[in-house]
């Protein structure tokens, strides 16, 4: 197949990109690059350097004898260049990751508020009317978050809701409580797609992805030049990830707020078969398919016990602290989400065991060095209380 | 009270500021005076000439001795304009009109979608960036649609929806189901709006209202050049108006498909009483109030056969002829919409009588010679077949 990846020089993109091509598909990617300029605006940057798109792709030509093609340029700015992307590629499959993927950059300052909304939801709308356009029978699986739904007191369906109200019955969009202006985006983008797929018969498939965890993919441990991104900094990392950096730098695990706040989570080898089996198994024309991707659901106090005991066997002792917490969010809740679609198309998860921990933990003592501290703390705050920030833009 | 009116150029913004100032409230009125723009972009134009912005306001003040204040700039592309507007005007409370009102225009091209999308939604995170930063306490009066829910097979609620879901309860946001673009950019700003809410503790009215009917309130009726606009052509008009206007020249009414679309309607008096009972007794901080603004549900069938009852005794012979519908939504389906919220605030409706269509097609019979036939038929199909964009931007 022909898989066009947006958002190619992505965590997630740029692992993507390769599994395709290793598995004998023509890919593509696209991306502005402009996650540079967003690490840069915070300070924060990657444990381990990432090499620039062009020399990795190179660097894979090298170890697999495969090409990935690369367009640089902005899906929400030049829809010139998306049209042009399109009509010159022709996909027959887009994976679309192209979008700000940081809940706390969406709530640092107005500026960002809008820029995430109108980078995300004005990028998807150029993609679809581009594919429109040049191939309106194309199928998009396109990247969204469990965190579109919230914490509702009722069990989460996989996108949709069959529903009785006073004697009649439908079938609706499930509703959704975001929790950031970033998860606010990916629901605009659900609520857009969903209406291309009533009026134009598009193909969507919509994958409400839960915190992906995990460092290496078959392709990424080919050569160290083809690493991708791991985050631990407050602004793009996740809390698994902020929980080993603490754990190897000997300071407390910091939990925010009680820590019952449960989520989904999975492991970057699950996303790219998760991705893969959407794409091999497209949506019907006119479908809007939404899948919620992830394994296994944890609270954070669960993971710090994990990395906790994990860390203690490889002789890190790792208190836990209780922090307050940055975000609006409920810390006691009900939370049962279904996620049996992709398991039902084949998915074998590649579960959180303790060897997991210790291999994440491992890849951290190696980059130990280059860990800076002060990242690890979060500086933005839901109620926008930051002095910083406060009465100006 | 000081009144801050954005959009106050439009069809509902000038009445609704002239409303507010004969009763003695300090008003400003905010535009970016686009839709001049847009109306000539589509080669239409309301069927009387409507002075500019400055002029109606000097009449006004001739009229009434009261001054109306003025800014003219754009919400959506001149942030600092918005703040400085904020910081200048103070309000105690803001009504916000201030977006590209068009379905049809939102589903002319990309251009137009992706400029209704970027218009509608970031200018409204403007507006709440600005709110938040100037006066947090001051609440927001949001002109919502009541096509925001489609036209679903269970009953509307007034925008949350106490549901059970396998045993379990919560409340919910109404699921919505918008059927353009220019819809789902009012959907957006209400998951946007609503989330404000949870976070700033921000007091937001968001009121969906029904097809607005009516040329004249007490006030525009005050002098010729105080009258607001009225549109009959198939991008800002709609669908009473296009009746009135086909009745008027003796043409067939054009009913779109087999014409048992169903929708809430209201006269142009009450939105100007809604928003003044929404305006007087504000949403609470922290609350997302939804009002469903109309007072009357009606088919297309039964506007038509109503239009053309009125016409014949007032000796206008017009057929009722059914055309290919350019959108795409259900023609048969089930519509039933609480709207008590704003009755039980002590809203009184003007109904939809035989003497206020009388007076209309009155109105339409004197500017008969202003109609141009051409503009009545649609050009923009939800499709986007229309040979002039296919294939293009």
């Amino acid at each position: 197949m022909r898989i066009l990846i947006l958002g190619g020089d992505g965590y997630l993109g740029w692992p993507t990109a390769m599994y395709f091509s290793q598995r004998g598909h023509e890919v593509a990617v696209v991306d502005n690059l402009a996650k540079r300029v967003w690490e840069a605006e915070m300070g924060v940057e990657p444990l381990v350097p990432i090499r620039q798109l062009p020399t990795r792709i190179k660097r894979w030509r090298e170890v697999s004898g495969r090409e990935i093609a690369l367009y640089v340029g902005d899906i929400a700015e030049n829809h010139r260049f998306v049209y042009q992307l399109f009509d010159d590629f022709r996909p027959d499959a887009v994976v679309h990751y192209a979008e700000q993927p940081s809940a706390p950059f969406s709530m640092a300052d107005r500026e960002k508020c809008v820029m995430t909304q109108r980078n995300n939801v004005l990028g998807t709308l150029n993609v679809m009317f581009a594919m429109r356009h040049a191939c309106p029978d194309t199928h998009i699986v396109k990247l969204g978050t469990m965190g579109e739904y919230g914490t509702p007191n009722i069990d989460i369906e996989e996108g949709w809701l069959e529903l009785e109200h006073n004697g009649r019955k439908d079938r609706v969009m499930y509703p959704k409580k975001p929790g950031s202006f970033y998860h606010l985006s990916k629901v605009h983008d659900s609520n857009n797609l969903e209406f291309a797929c009533r009026i134009w018969d598009m193909r969507v498939t919509d994958l409400n992805q839960g915190v992906v965890y995990g460092i290496d993919t078959d392709e990424t441990a080919l050569h160290r030049d083809l690493c991708t991104s791991f985050h631990y900094d407050a602004v793009f990392g996740t809390v698994l990830n902020r929980f080993i950096v603490q754990a190897v730098l000997g300071q407390p695990m910091t939990v925010y707020g009680r820590g019952n706040q449960t989520r989904g989570y999975l492991n970057i080898r699950d996303t790219l078969a998760c991705v893969e089996l959407a794409t091999l198994n497209p949506a019907e024309p006119g479908e809007f398919r939404v899948f919620n991707q992830f394994t296994e659901q944890f609270s954070v106090n669960e993971l710090a016990a994990r990395v906790q005991s994990v860390a203690a066997a490889m002789g890190l002792a790792a208190e836990i602290d209780h922090v307050e917490n940055p975000r609006i969010e409920l810390e006691d809740h009900y939370y049962n989400a279904r996620h049996s679609a992709l398991v039902e198309l084949g998915l074998v998860p590649h579960l959180l065991t303790d060897a997991v921990l210790a291999e994440m933990i491992d890849s951290v003592v190696r980059a130990k060095d280059r860990i800076d501290p002060e990242l690890i703390m979060p500086r933005i705050h839901w109620r926008m209380r930051s002095p910083a920030r406060q009465g100006g833009d």
